[in-house]
């Protein structure tokens, strides 16, 4: 297989390497990931993750193991355990479908992976292209989560945007949702900001309201784990929050994800499944600081990693292959097809 | 000055002590308040914190400062510095007020110290009785920061409605904001909760509006740092976020606070100071575990401690002299008065 390298996942020289994100921002180590159980192991602890670079890292964990000599019902036992690896992003199942659709040969594999990480790069670019004309010079952008380099294999979705608009010139600042329980605002996307050089303000989540209020947002950008058919999408955890509070202050909300996040086998956002994580994550904060938890053991948690944004809170969704907007009622861009 | 005694502030046969808030729930610490600074530095560190419970706690102190001896002009510099210990809640400039309002003696200082103390008391004992009528037998609540026994020299606010309905035998599950930065849900109100054995969910502040959209909230109470004469208030930073999902869900959002929690002064929410906190708790979190940091210290942080929720979102104020409806425009029962 070809060397390929991203911000947080390489291949080289039959190696396959992926950033810790757990570590992130205080420590950079790369681990290697000799078996697909360990590929396993890093996305559900969350090392890699990104509903995005999650497919392009479980395909690449499967070229590997095409490439290490895997008989063809070892390789189909990994693609089941990886496909199940978690449930929510479909771009993950939808990696895994496209490796295991062909007969089985490690060229084939090999083949297959290397085209969705460089697909993953190129839908980047278009979306960014597509996205980026939504923001002006001078605007004050939120985001949630981290949708940029870390998230995908090339320079993101929703922070893709927003990194084309900074690198086309305009002067813009982004207020960064620390996106409470695991983070991934405060830790990930303000650590790719710094290294872009593009302004910022970290908030708790709950002070987006209030920012909102007091009119300093011109516009919000998000990613999307998955897309229903009707345009109704899963998203990380506090999502939905934003987009009511965009609603209700009239700040444009856009999603960015690509094509291959729509699952047209979900009609609406009650088909999504959600997945649901440990009472620990949300009873204290977990990081190579340590795990300490805040409170009381007794009491019950809710902790779902996402939620679902109905159809009617979006402004546009935009997509590598074209810009959906919500305003007759029907989504003429969401049409299945190769 | 008699003995006197609450959840977590006590005045005992001469010596004032306060139970350490920021080191809960896990440890039960109670400190001594030996001069007028060990109260500033509490105050400024939330050791001692809630609206009402600040203002006693400024009272017992000045009222052991004239015990053990100060003058008139020692008396007025340290009531001065405790007035300005915090900036937004106006039940501390209240009591302090109440304080400095007369001739200066030991007697006339304790006596008023001893009836705030005993005011607050009841205070939240009327608050209670009016608010605990709007919780039906199995509601579902959501409630922010900490407003109970904690919070106050009596049962609490908007927590004291909540147990005041639990204690009256009806079935209650409690839905508990963590409240980033400080985490006073999380830490406080569960470690209250557990106290009094009322079942709850700890969620993160941005799970709110899921849950709320599945219809599982029947109620929201919160409390209040400063009313302003037209209904708008400041309150916990994110206040403001749950309003905005409640109107949009059409659940009852009800702020709860002492008759003395209304400025006068104020005109609207535009009027109220808002204190800005340190960056350093937005980039981690400090607590008896000590003190970390997750995110980059490069970027700026936005840490405002309060933010203000306008009157039209308020479905009733339950003060302790009255329930204020507002349905008609005008606040009837936000007359000024002795």
């Amino acid at each position: 297989m070809k060397n390929l390298n991203a911000l947080s996942i390489r291949y080289s020289e039959g190696e396959l390497w992926i950033l810790d994100q757990t570590l992130l921002p205080h420590k950079e180590v790369w681990i290697e990931i000799k078996k697909t159980e360990d590929m396993i192991e890093a996305i559900k602890k969350l090392k890699v993750r990104g509903a995005p670079l999650i497919g392009v890292a479980a395909a690449l964990a499967l070229a590997k193991l095409a490439t290490d000599g895997a008989n063809e019902s070892e390789f189909l036992r990994a693609a089941k355990e990886l496909r199940d690896s978690r449930p929510t992003a479909v771009n993950l199942m939808y990696a895994i479908d496209q490796l295991i659709k062909f007969d089985y040969s490690v060229e084939a594999v090999v083949a297959k992976a290397e085209q969705l990480f460089l697909e993953d790069v190129d839908l980047c670019e278009r979306m960014a292209r597509n996205g980026e004309k939504f923001i002006s010079d001078g605007d004050n952008i939120l985001t949630h989560c981290n949708t940029g380099g870390l998230a995908t294999a090339g320079i993101g979705t929703a922070l893709g945007v927003i990194k084309k608009a900074f690198d086309s010139g305009k002067k813009i600042h982004v207020y960064v949702d620390e996106t409470r329980p695991l983070l991934q605002g405060g830790r990930l996307t303000t650590w790719e900001l710094e290294n872009y050089g593009i302004p910022y303000t970290l908030i708790c989540d709950n002070m987006a309201a209030n920012i909102m209020a007091q009119g300093k947002i011109n516009s919000i950008f998000v990613g999307a784990d998955r897309i229903a058919a009707n345009g109704d999408f899963a998203n990380k955890t506090g999502t939905y929050n934003l987009a009511v509070l965009a609603k209700y202050h009239g700040v444009p909300f856009y999603c960015v994800a690509p094509y291959t996040t729509i699952d047209f086998e979900c009609v609406s956002g009650d088909d999504i499944p959600i997945e649901m994580r440990e009472s620990s994550e949300v009873r204290g904060v977990k990081g190579n600081f340590g795990q300490i938890e805040w409170a009381p053991k007794g009491g019950s948690v809710y902790n779902p990693a996402f939620d679902v944004t109905p159809k009617k809170l979006v402004t546009a969704w935009i997509l590598d292959r074209s810009v959906e907007v919500s305003t007759e009622g029907k989504l003429v861009n969401f049409v299945k097809s190769k």
